[in-house]
């Protein structure tokens, strides 16, 4: 199954004004206490917001594209399969940054990734707090809010800015791998690491030339399938932590705004495999 | 000397307005390419736009309030003395986070600290980027965008966002203090850690109920004067990172929500003692 470019844009209208309405209820719940719940460990946070958001999209897109197939962060969490057919297929995250959503540290963002013949075809990652509306459309660039996105140019990584993460876990192990990448990096040394707590954010930050990579094992398919499109799509290239094709389902990601800074990058790092999505 | 409440809205509004104009320029600079230079190592950046926008705000001040005296970072670099009086004194940064203005990563401020008798005062924390101008007055509260700013409830450090940063040293006794610093916290465990690159900007995330705390060791007072008086204002605590009164030339800070998050925090850190400005 393929789709024209004006059922592409067609899609995108659709994705951008459902993402609009997630960011409404997201802003609205940000300034308020929140009952928080933990998934896998005591800093893996959900809240009923990431819950009835994920439930909004879901409920929208199957009134709109009945056909249409799903992968959302909280069902996956709920106990539904990832699974990844060529059929059309939106791949959620209702609030990437849970954790910046309860603190009310304002970066925090709704995703909603379109995946066509197991491809990303459409990615659409919205900053409910700013307001700023990230999309791209596979071969057809890469926006927000209506300008057009444009890596940085830098190909040295002694002069760039990193972003990355500290993760949610907190076994001994996990954390030497952590820190481990970290001090690799900064000793390189770059200019700096940042930390922002939003994968899709960080991935955007990088579209848009704030920063000139950002790398993170652990993480899921929704929080980059729609953000990596917009990357690719910006002139960045998405690809796998050693440098091959970026695989959704692997759980990890080498975001750059070129090839010299992310074969840089992944030199300095050490890597694991992750259980797939 | 001391100054009047009439005196000191005098003087808040003509800050407000100095910041505004120095902020001005940062946006009018911040798109484009810029020259950078170095300072104490390869990673301590320095652009024409700091230099120009200090001299402007120094120029400003002396043309309204020929007594004041000063302390701008870029008049240091140049040789100045740090030399904090009982004179009414302006501790200036012109743009603090200059690694995040050379990459257009958009967390930028503009400083300006006013100290009477070698006490915190005024403060004004302008982001050039975002447009969010905190301000206070000491004993009357503290604003951004002239709405008042209110620090987390949150007492656990198990529960809390902590910011911190990488530093710019890339030797290795540093980066052991700063690693060991940071797995410490992460390792409480705390929710997470965040880096966002400038340390005025972080202190009034802290004021602003974003994050529950913030600490560095190596800053100087133009990064940490003014907006450390806006969290106290805030109702929350600028210390010494071992719990002491703020040292406004020790070089290091604990910024807190409450005493509850500062006591634990200053408790996990290793500290070490900085030349003094």
């Amino acid at each position: 199954m393929t789709h024209t470019k004006e059922e592409l844009d067609e899609i995108l209208a659709f994705g951008t004004s459902l993402a609009r309405k997630a960011g409404d209820k997201i802003q609205a719940a940000f300034l308020q206490n929140k009952n928080i719940q933990t998934k896998s460990c005591n800093t893996d946070l959900v809240t009923e917001t990431d819950q009835q958001v994920e439930a909004m999209i879901i409920q929208d897109i199957k009134q709109c594209y009945p056909k249409h197939k799903f992968i959302g962060e909280e069902s996956v969490a709920d106990g539904l399969k990832c699974d990844l057919t060529d059929e059309p297929t939106w791949i959620v995250d209702p609030v990437d940054g849970t954790t910046n959503f309860v603190h009310r540290f304002p970066y925090v963002a709704v995703c909603l990734g379109f995946c066509v013949n197991k491809e990303r075809t459409l990615g659409i990652v919205y900053n409910a707090v700013s307001g700023q509306m990230y999309t791209a459309i596979k071969g057809h660039g890469a926006f927000c809010n209506g300008k057009p996105l444009k890596v940085s140019s830098e190909t040295d990584l002694k002069k760039s800015l990193i972003l990355a993460e500290f993760g949610s876990a907190r076994d001994q192990e996990s954390l030497d791998f952590v820190f481990e990448n970290l001090r690799s990096i900064i000793s390189t040394p770059v200019h700096t690491i940042h930390c922002m707590g939003s994968a899709a954010l960080n991935i955007c930050a990088v579209a848009a030339g704030q920063a000139e990579a950002y790398f993170e094992f652990g993480i899921h398919c929704w929080d980059y399938c729609a953000a990596s499109l917009i990357l690719d799509e910006a002139g960045g290239v998405s690809l796998d932590t050693e440098e091959g094709e970026l695989d959704l389902m692997a759980r990890r990601i080498l975001a750059a705004a070129n090839n010299s800074i992310a074969s840089a990058l992944s030199s300095k790092l050490v890597h694991k495999r992750l259980p797939r999505d």
